[in-house]
């Protein structure tokens, strides 16, 4: 690893900048512990500190230094930055920082720079009613959260794609970087342009120790560190001490040499248009845990150990020792140099500092919302699928909403604000039509043989769903737009990054100051009804009840049964700010039921009854209900057995696109009302469901509505393996056969009345089995279906 | 990287390991194509063709040639060998490769090594009624599915921990190496004891390409390829060529000295008791994708491209041009060489392979079932906490169970069959007494300050859920148990792994070869009601709901209340074979309900009235339920309450243990029958349910039951941030005032007559909130109320 050895601090500079990063160490503590006395006015006393004390110490001092040190870099160069901390525990730190440069003031102004706003942030802070004990969406210039540990960097690069001007300073804690997800969103590298993204600066903080265990980055030999980050294709750059003054020095010479680099590569890449792979700079930092704290606690090393992780002086409200070590901590910082009698930090502290938007706590970056510019969508209505009769025209939906998604990008190229990623899976969902105008971005090495790859391009693809979803939340909340494709059943893996973001967003909501930013949406398809040629491990429909759980302000799930209707809610999704959208989409030819204009009206209204499918007269013997893709053909095809076999049999034929609208209006903004549910599903009439995913949800959401007794649902009950798309059906009582016995089993008095053709649906299904065991496809009637021509 | 230059193998010994390999890629590319004719006895007609062409043949020729090679050294040696197939898909291989030394025989007899054998064999491939296109646990000799990749490595430790004569090969292919959890998985080789445990040997299989995308790792230098592996801390050899004669030479003299090298670290660390970590070598394969396929198909390169990765000639069933190609593609193996005129292998193709259970299709351990010595469980009824009257003690359940599982430990030790493993959180999950018999394994550097760390050890931490995960399930999967304890709300990150051990432990049981496996128990504890201090990112109780749409036969969910409740479902737990078990338990100082006898009874039941805190005499007014303990404490304070105000209400109390209880018995197999529900929960009496998770999946589970509409379910809805313990509750309307307000508002008639009371609970809910924003402490009266002495 490369140690810069200038000293480029003058001793004025470097008392500066170590009186500001003293200042912070001051506040952050403060935040710990008092909730009373913040200037140290009179001697610390129990009723000072706080009954509960919950707060990070140990990553904190690091996050300081560091912050203080950049900010020197942003004042110098007028760079741009934004500070992505991946130890988002230590939230102390990043409301320090903020409230002494004065961009926490900005949003919360009773949080003044002065002696009452110091008080109250310090009670504030891990205190009922005031603020979390990270960093999160309520920490001003944060996109990131840092709770959960592992998302940092793809967060960073997710962050700087397409923001030239930007440098993302992303500090990784050792603990977090033995996540899976931080392991490999080193590679992200090789999805950057230096022309026209940002710059990352990874910065490793190596304090050696997580909660109770040393980290296995820092007890690997420094040559095994610096392979590893060589390996990942980084230069790295060791800064390493306990002395501050040392160690300020060394900090403040290698971030002249690494922005210096990456100015010139940045340079390099604008000017000649090299489309190689730069070797990034990144730097390790390694320095004690709990740095200024407490060196030892009831004769325990404290200072340079896991035990200074949380709170050192656990005791400080009722042992009269710890108190006084607190005190003898707080004013080791000196605090009389560094605010005013009045409690403002005193004018050299901090009139170094960068100014306006140039603060990391107010880079409008970091309020993406302030930065969206909406997306120019083209029309979806001229992308249809032309449909005279329902039924009629087959096509593959994601196929068509791929030529819509070209011009998409297309349209917006200008703005460099749109991005379409997923593990791989571009081209297997179909959605190919994109390379037309766009490329794969790939920075390692370019073969012959490859296609669709290139330096820069508007579509990302690695084979880690997690850093699919990191980059995208990344750009997302610096206010861009984009889409995540994704294998259905494989969309798990991101289940608690998903959790984390549904949070971020629920809690920005409540901000007025954060501004909306554009929805995450996920594309699943490659979906459990067709993943008949994968097998048993690729099928699972269970990340809509995942999402479900999440907040209903922030969640929305849409099944379109067809292209038009995926069209209209890709359309939709695309413009919809601050939520989680869901679309399951088939990307195998299937019929198109609707034109797009019946399409668009269908998915505004979300649900409704498809009156040229129903017999009903507005007085049904049964509702077939169906949503998802394949539910859809299935309950047709059930509905048309039923016509042919029991014409009086009035069938009412619902389609759910929306999956929220089946929830009360009280659980769900898009629920609709009890009458309209009754409308529709009527409350006295067997309604036969057939759900794309665990049945279970549909009961779920409808348990309190008036026919739910009646209701019966069909779905994927686990069943599956490496067969024909119709045996998944059948295997699963989902299948058009099983729906005309459940209502034939359903409907009063018709069981006797219907024996035979009951009977008829058993044998098909013995007669499906016994067909596909012997020529591995399908029944032709099944393969060949399609609704009547009226 | 390191290259082999010797030529280990005699011209006879290439030329049939050459055969051996012929005959694999033969058998893959029938068993993806094929129907019937498999010995080309007639020239190939498109009935011969499967309709549907459905597998993965990239990667399979390649695996075909590792597994060839690692039997040479099975062989030569005597090494106790399994196969891990990250690249999963590559199904065909496995199976043929099994078939061809017997063990798939074996096990599946009427797929017999003859003609009729072979014709079933290709059939079954990825047919309706046959074999998934996967490795699978259909597949004898796997522990690993690889469908979703990113897990094999991490399988591939758990595997060897305590098997010492054991080495797990592991193949990772370049694609799953892109994966989050397989990036960090590399690091297990800080936790592996080279006396006490196996060896792993990773084997990159950089065949260049994914789906559509080349690979990173195939597009960087191989100098940085081989910094990353060795930052890894490995050895890296490197393997690759496209001749075959000249690879088969390098891979040959590679695993010589790459088998040298492991015996000779075990050799030095089982003699010398050196502690140190040893650099384990690996390799890097590097082979054509599709190797000795076709070359081109429609004028595309094929062959070393990504077009290999699943079938290249599809439509050999229509086109007549890609039939012949493939037909000259079968022949191109000389099958006539490989095979007798009956279809057997030809005595000198397989002669040489090992025999019986080295077979790696036959090893034990990947069928771990076969080799589970139960656990020395000490009798957990000894460990309870005594509990003179109900609610007199207080304990902290986890440190409890943490006595219990001490003494597991130490009474397991002789057998060397028990890990406990957790992401850095064993002490702050308040099972610290395990360090009283054991240490923490940790192979990296060890300073002084280091407490409970060792170079071997019972316990196995590291900051990735997804690595504890792997290397649980690949230690259970070889018959072995353990416990894996985890924060709640982080379980989520692993929701995908749990998935696919779940539909793993499915299939299992439907195979009669297949023994029973040691139960996936997690302690999911600092839940959601007890990370009040952490806030809002830290908070999810969904867990329960994802395993709940897993089959029931596999799921298991517990919520003890208490500590004796916990002790008596984690000996359960311990106890049980082929289940994934769910438990949550507080780690806080927390009143203890039941004596440890009164504790087992009503674990046993799962579910039960609780009399001691009952006034209904049979017929109550209102049932007050609840799951968990935080809800079963809110439910008797708000008991208490009501006894207090309204001593004449007939309130009954249930509490239940064993969420599946709540199931009806067609649902799972723990369900309790209607009469037995009613009898409890009634079928017209309110009953208030107090649940720990998301109320929803209270209705999800009991929406058939008769009394479900009089069903009213409080819990966690999404509702948190750094706050008091009691605040949560608050927040959530899952507190004792308002399950009083609950039971005032739905039992008849009791609203007018209540309405002081009712008001009384408002007000204190509004007093709560002035008292926590002024203290943050919660109420006196909430933190010191208890169950009064009868």
């Amino acid at each position: 690893m490369r140690v810069s050895s200038a000293t480029p601090l003058s001793a004025n500079e470097l008392d500066r900048i170590d009186a500001y990063w003293r200042a912070a160490n001051y506040l952050s503590v403060g935040q710990i512990y008092l909730m009373d006395n913040p200037l140290l006015r009179e001697p610390l006393c129990p009723e000072h500190v706080k009954p509960r004390l919950l707060g990070h110490w140990g990553t904190t001092p690091g996050l300081n230094f560091l912050y203080a040190h950049l900010n020197r870099i942003i004042a110098a160069r007028r760079q741009e930055m934004i500070y992505i901390t991946g130890p988002g525990h230590g939230g102390p730190g990043l409301v320090a920082n903020t409230w002494l440069e004065g961009s926490y003031s900005d949003v919360y102004p009773s949080v003044s720079q002065d002696e009452s706003g110091m008080r109250r942030l310090f009670k504030q802070f891990s205190f009922p009613g005031g603020v979390p004990s990270h960093v999160a969406a309520e920490t001003p210039g944060s996109i990131h959260e840092g709770g959960e540990l592992g998302y940092s960097l793809a967060h960073a690069y997710g962050a700087v794609l397409d923001n030239p001007e930007l440098v993302a300073a992303c500090v990784i804690g050792d603990g977090e970087a033995e996540t899976g997800p931080l392991a490999t969103a080193w590679h992200s590298n090789k999805f950057l342009d230096p022309a026209g993204d940002g710059a990352v600066l990874p910065i490793l903080h190596l304090n050696g120790y997580k909660i109770a265990n040393p980290t296995i980055l820092a007890r690997i030999d420094d040559d095994e560190l610096d392979a590893l980050l060589r390996g990942y294709g980084y230069e790295p750059y060791l800064v390493a001490g306990d002395d501050p003054a040392a160690v300020h020095q060394q900090l403040a010479a290698t971030l002249d040499e690494v922005f210096d680099t990456i100015a010139a590569i940045q340079y390099g890449a604008r000017t000649s248009g090299d489309t190689g792979r730069p070797r990034w700079p990144m730097i390790v930092f390694r320095t004690p845990k709990g740095w200024t704290g407490p060196k030892e606690v009831d004769g325990q090393p404290v200072e340079g150990t896991w035990r200074s992780h949380q709170v050192p002086l656990p005791a400080a409200r009722d042992d009269a020792a710890h108190l006084r070590q607190l005190e003898a901590w707080m004013r080791s910082y000196r605090p009389e140099e560094l605010f005013s009698p009045e409690g403002a930090p005193r004018r050299e502290v901090v009139d170094w500092l960068p100014g306006g938007d140039l603060r990391m706590g107010a880079n409008p970056h970091a309020n993406g919302g302030r930065l969206t510019r909406d997306l120019e969508l083209p029309d979806f209505t001229a992308y249809g699928v032309k449909v005279s009769a329902a039924g009629e025209t087959v096509a593959e939906p994601t196929r068509v909403l791929g030529n819509w998604l070209r011009d998409v990008i297309k349209a917006n190229a200008p703005y460099r604000n749109f991005r379409l990623i997923g593990p791989d899976e571009t081209e297997s969902n179909r959605l190919g039509a994109v390379f037309d105008v766009t490329d794969k971005v790939w920075r390692a090495r370019i073969d012959d043989v490859d296609v669709h790859l290139g330096p820069s391009g508007r579509v990302m693809e690695i084979l880690s769903e997690n850093t699919c979803q990191g980059w995208l939340e990344g750009y997302l909340l610096t206010g861009r737009h984009g889409l995540f494709n994704c294998y259905e059943a494989f969309v798990h893996i991101v289940d608690s990054m998903v959790n984390q973001h549904a949070k971020w967003l629920k809690v920005s909501r409540e901000l007025p100051w954060r501004m909306p930013v554009p929805s995450l949406t996920y594309l699943l398809t490659s979906h459990v009804w067709q993943q008949d040629h994968n097998g048993f491990s690729h099928q699972d429909p269970g990340f809509i009840d995942h999402v479900a759980n999440k907040k209903a302000d922030v969640i929305r799930v849409y099944l379109p049964p067809d292209a038009n209707t995926l069209l209209s809610v890709a359309d939709h999704c695309l413009r919809s700010r601050n939520h989680i959208n869901v679309i399951v989409a088939g990307k195998k030819p299937a019929v198109t039921w609707l034109d797009v204009d019946a399409a668009a009206l269908h998915c505004a209204r979300g649900l409704g009854i498809w009156d040229w499918a129903s017999n009903d007269q507005g007085d049904p013997d049964v509702v077939l209900a169906a949503a998802g893709d394949v539910p859809t053909r299935e309950v047709l095809a059930a509905t048309d057995l039923l016509r042919q076999h029991l014409p009086d049999l009035r069938v009412r034929v619902v389609n759910v696109v929306d999956l929220m609208r089946l929830q009360p209006p009280s659980e769900h903004p898009h629920g609709i009302s009890d009458a309209q549910f009754d409308a529709i599903f009527t409350t006295d009439r067997p309604v036969i469901f057939a759900y794309h995913g665990y049945p279970t949800l549909i009961h779920r959401l409808t348990y309190r509505r008036h026919g739910h007794d009646n209701l019966h649902v069909r779905g994927y009950k686990e069943e599956g393996t490496t067969t024909t798309p119709f045996d998944m059906l059948v295997r699963n009582d989902s299948d058009r056969y099983h729906l005309v016995m459940d209502v034939i089993d359903r409907v009063p008095d018709l069981a006797r009345r219907a024996a035979t053709l009951r009977q008829q649906m058993v044998d098909k299904r013995v007669q499906h089995r016994q067909y596909i065991c012997r020529t591995g496809e399908d029944l032709p009637e099944v393969r060949d279906w399609r609704w009547p021509a009226s």
